[in-house]
């Protein structure tokens, strides 16, 4: 949760007056968001969301993702659509930071994910990526395995501070999942952080998909590895299968998984863990003095890491074979 | 700003049965109060605020002050008002926490007051006085002049730490203030903490009150003393008798100031200084570690009660003459 950046109702205003939204109503900073400045709009027209970028999202690819909603929207995906300001523009200036304003969506994030809850997943996001196929733009992603390793060089000099034996364990998984990425697996437009919080639900409906900073071109199935990782784990740490088949089946339904990217799940699973286990080490020791938030605890992806090494085959995720759900 | 209690969706479902405020569709912790876990709800009926009471407040003052909001709200004060569940109440628990819920107000409040909106401030401050006349409720004001020395006496060991001399300077005022503290002026509802960030405008038109955790029943001018502090001060701390005579010339067009009244407004506007001086110093004192709120400078009310002690008449704060205003 955070509000960095505090606005003044009479810059607000002001910045609005930019946009075809109607009259301000009221606007209030909202905790959601670690990355960003936050706040909901009322104006005469609706509610909004008007986000202040203040930092690891690069200006450069603010025309990525505020596109990529867009075009998703277009196609029936329901997310978030920036509004486009007098002059055509999707973000500006305000604050002295890039602002963009898109229309609010109803719905509330399950703090307890159930099995239906995983169904709606894995069929938005299938539909998402069957979406994003005419998505003209490119945006590589750097938190692919590429960018892991200069993300565990920040890191490796005090890993072993957060657990013995955290820095040899990393290097042994790097070395491993460098070696055997997969290079042949169908690409597309992924969301790359569709954790609970970003999926809202009205009741058992999903509702919409939020927050797309991270949304890039990558590995199709590497969206939905992040996707186990984020919705099929109990908060003991154990692997609940029967969220797994929930969220593989749906998405099966609308995007047929290929028999080589069942095959690559465990691994890419396992790539995805990694991933989110060195962004929370790095931020883990670089807790600003006064920080707003709680650091998320690294070890519990050092965790889900090793079980998806230990997963003989999507057999252990609920598919019994190529094409087909237990 | 605090969202100090998080409240998971499906709790909040539950709990919001109790009402007949409409099927929620959203809820986002909000970055206001720091007293208070804040929520900004839509409902199929509007929007609503949830606040979870945190500390500070007794659950015994709840009553008081929800149901000060709903007697004026009913007599034209434009506030929140609170909503009652099935069983009537005002307030229940959620999260372990007494819960309340209020209406949402539309508007904003100025981060840069002008005039205008003094003038605002004082017309629907003396609105409220008046309204305020046959609330049937007491509540002693905890922060008047009893009830500074036993806060004092958490801060003065360590008050030199934060100014030298300053010990010395709050000893002598609150011995001056106790001994000269009228006894005779009006009483009556008082909101005791009328602050910029309490009053919405839109435009300039101001839209309502908000936040009553600190009204009570005290000397009603001791309100407009407090309102002159809030309001009135320019941010180099310079006393602006523009909007002082703003604020106190549409006060006295709804309430006139008693002789007695404008007569002692000098030394209220002293003590109203001492206590915010007070609160934020005992804050200042104690910031917990890892605290979400960067504490206010207690030395600004240093400041202001210097002015205020140097002040000779009402004249100086706009005032010519009893009932009139220059």
């Amino acid at each position: 949760m955070a509000v960095y950046t505090d606005v003044a109702a009479e810059d607000l205003a002001e910045f609005l007056k930019g946009y075809d939204i109607g009259e301000l109503l009221s606007y209030k900073g909202i905790a959601e968001g670690v990355e960003n400045s936050n706040f909901l709009l009322h104006t005469s027209n609706g509610a909004f969301i008007l986000t202040l970028y203040e930092k690891r999202v690069a200006v450069d690819d603010l025309p990525y993702f505020l596109s990529l909603m867009a075009h998703l929207a277009e196609r029936g995906v329901r997310c978030p659509q920036p509004a486009r300001n007098r002059k055509g523009e999707v973000y500006s200036e305000l604050a002295g930071r890039p602002a963009a304003v898109i229309n609010f969506l109803e719905g509330m994030w399950p703090r307890r994910p159930n099995a239906v809850h995983c169904t709606g997943v894995g069929e938005a996001l299938a539909k998402m990526h069957l979406a994003g196929r005419d998505f003209p733009m490119f945006r590589k992603n750097p938190l692919s395995v590429e960018g892991w390793r200069p993300l565990f060089d920040l890191a490796a000099p005090r890993a072993d501070s957060v657990a013995p034996g955290l820095q040899d364990f990393i290097t042994r998984e790097l070395d491993h999942l460098e070696a055997c990425w997969p290079k042949d697996l169908p690409l597309g437009v992924i969301h790359a952080d569709l954790f609970p919080d970003n999926v809202f639900f009205l009741g058992d409906k999903l509702s919409g998909l939020i927050d797309f900073p991270f949304s890039c071109n990558d590995i199709l199935a590497y969206d939905v590895a992040i996707c186990l990782n984020a919705w099929c784990f109990e908060t003991d740490h154990s692997f609940n299968v029967t969220k797994a088949r929930a969220l593989l089946n749906a998405y099966g339904r609308e995007r047929q998984l290929s028999e080589a990217e069942q095959e690559a799940l465990p691994l890419l699973a396992r790539g995805s863990a990694l991933r989110f286990l060195l962004t929370r080490l790095v931020d883990f020791l670089n807790v600003p003095p006064g920080a707003l938030v709680k650091p998320k605890d690294p070890l519990e992806y050092v965790r889900k890491l090793r079980f998806h090494r230990n997963v003989a085959s999507v057999r252990d995720y609920g598919l019994t074979q190529a094409g087909c759900v237990a």
